[in-house]
């Protein structure tokens, strides 16, 4: 049976810490689908299809990497896809306050499905979408945060 | 002398987690008051008079427990129904973090007050009025999250 | 009906900090009970019978307020002096971790008893028996973390 | 290729925590090692034949479950076993913290291997084995902390 | 060489905390700017000019201390004011985490600049903007948690 | 004036992470003393005079770095070599809480004395002394970790 894991993220945008995420985590899952959260009450740097374009313009040699948009909750969309492991990181203990909320409600709205987690890698557990955004808008070189096709996109788009 | 301790929150919506601290300070506390902090410019599942109406349902039967709203600092609202005392409830080092900064502006506010804290509960810590909202709002399953009697009228209202 | 606290720890040396939640919590407890917990196998600066002897001082003027060794568990002590009340002081997100880790399984071996926290009063949260100790050893001033009586007892030790 | 976790610890004594991530984790591996790290210089509850037996006895239904002691670091037991996959749990931030620095360190020494964590399910994530020590020691009941196996054998040693 | 160091935030308003950090800097800087980062998309208690007079006045004695507005990444005000040194206090973890990851940033963005923190004194690490706003506007007394010139100022303005 | 900072420590091994923070700290401090704090209770991997020796073979061409064995508290060691300024990495909210504490003492016991902290940075934030000791105590690859005059020292004593 394949074994297939959702990474859900607005990624606005994907980050080189996104990329490394997704790379590890094929040692062991057959399949990755990178599952772009919509809110359409959210204005963002990239829009939704702009995301979904470079990101899978990023894994395009790589078929077992998936890129898609979903709206609603992401046990939800684990479902349509029919993935039972979700695949997070962790960068901080910020991050593992809010992970483990997230991860303890999903485990009794959909217990079939189980969520994994990875240490973003030292040297990268810095880089945020958000941090990235607030870089790029005032100008900052952002080349050592996100992978080179997000970089000329955004400086394209700028 | 009755000892009465303010319970203060926004409760959109009132969670099982909320309920548990409530029940469980009745063992120390003459009397619970529940108070439904009131900030006009922030747009709620419920409005302030239907999470009133719901946690005046959930207690109807404790004549130990009240429900009022107010307006202005918790601190005032205490003095105003001649509490001494304020309970809250920690569910992790975020919480920590803002509780302790809130309880530390109390104490120099309003040293006659003090603020005794239980922890929520295992099993139960991960409750959070915002992600009840996130999964209601996608149709998701909240009854293991919130009371019947919020789970009853939110099933009405949508 | 009486409502007695116990606040339990090993007190080496007692410390402003500890004197501090005791006097807060008087407010609220009718009687504090102050717990000594008995390890032999670890040695201290002061013995356990002179910690009883100094607390005891220290509250000499105050009936309310009561100092006992105890082996065992703290919650069997609980049973034994009749208090179905836990007080704790929580300094940072180490002691929640540590704190919550504790009254989680204390509400599961004794769902009787219910674990009460204060936050370490801003000013006074810095201060640890372990720290007391490694300053007073190396011939520093503790004058400012103390209770006289402790430092008194310390000085004459010495 | 078939899929080897290994999960290492101390288990003095095996918890229903370590039972849990255990379970949850043969959705996605198919294989399991527990590996029992031993360190001679400390005295345990246990000695490590009785975790190994315990352990194995909890999982004998089980043949994709195995046990094993070992020496040295974890990934030169995940060498030897043929495992590229570490799996390890996470209760708080204090864990956090320690196992981030652990994985990190484990990223340079053995690339090839990588740790995914699953968070401590709510309702477990108090449990820890200094704590069962401490409470079994004391005399108190650990039937809700450990599998029906560890209970039986400590009750018999004691 | 003369050693200047930024102290940058939004100072909406300037708090007894922030004064504290920039009198203990100045025995090791020779000179600190105050850095009023500007969002105009931003509505807060004080207008930036305000904000840059009320500081102004409460360093008007001391040369060695200047304050200025400034758009754009901190580091870029950095570099425009020719120096290498940002100041920054840290209250609490979250403080912690979220100045982890802007220093990291930092340190990649502009090399050449070091960003040096101090603690928050015990006693004031419970003081931020965004609460003392929240006193203040709901008719609090704030006289503990700002300088004499912002109190004076904001009940003027009032 | 010539501004001298301490950076103490036991060093067992010195890291990597080490070096880095004092090379950062020489743009700011015109000298920085590495004081190893002599606790003969403790045996480590290396003794005093090794740890002393090898550092200071490191630093050998560096004139503003010198190193010195010293006992007692820290900022005793401070008035002794005429340094107002402690210099201290953070890697994580553990270090954090841990360095709060005793910043906040060291205030109390030495206000004359400032502890200025950097982030240790990514990439370096994961090693320790006592991983490092772990690591190569159990024949691990400790190349990455520390400098390689500990690297050749440790190899030829083993």
């Amino acid at each position: 049976m394949i074994k297939t894991a959702v990474f859900a993220g607005s990624f606005d945008p994907f980050t080189l810490a996104h990329y490394d995420l997704v790379n590890r985590s094929l040692s062991l899952f057959d399949k990755v689908i990178i599952g772009i959260g919509v809110n359409r009450a959210k204005q963002g740097l990239m829009t939704y299809e702009e995301r979904e374009d470079v990101i899978s313009e990023i894994f395009a040699a790589n078929h077992r990497v998936e890129v898609q948009q979903f709206n609603g909750l992401t046990v939800q969309f684990c479902d349509r896809v029919q993935s039972t492991y979700l695949l997070r990181g962790l960068r901080n203990t910020n991050d593992f306050e809010f992970e483990n909320a997230i991860a303890q409600n999903n485990l009794i709205l959909a217990p079939h499905i189980e969520t994994y987690f990875l240490m973003a890698k030292s040297g990268l557990a810095h880089i945020s979408s958000t941090i990235v955004r607030d870089i790029f808008q005032h100008g900052g070189d952002i080349s050592n945060l996100v992978p080179s096709e997000v970089l000329a996109f955004l400086n394209e788009k700028a």
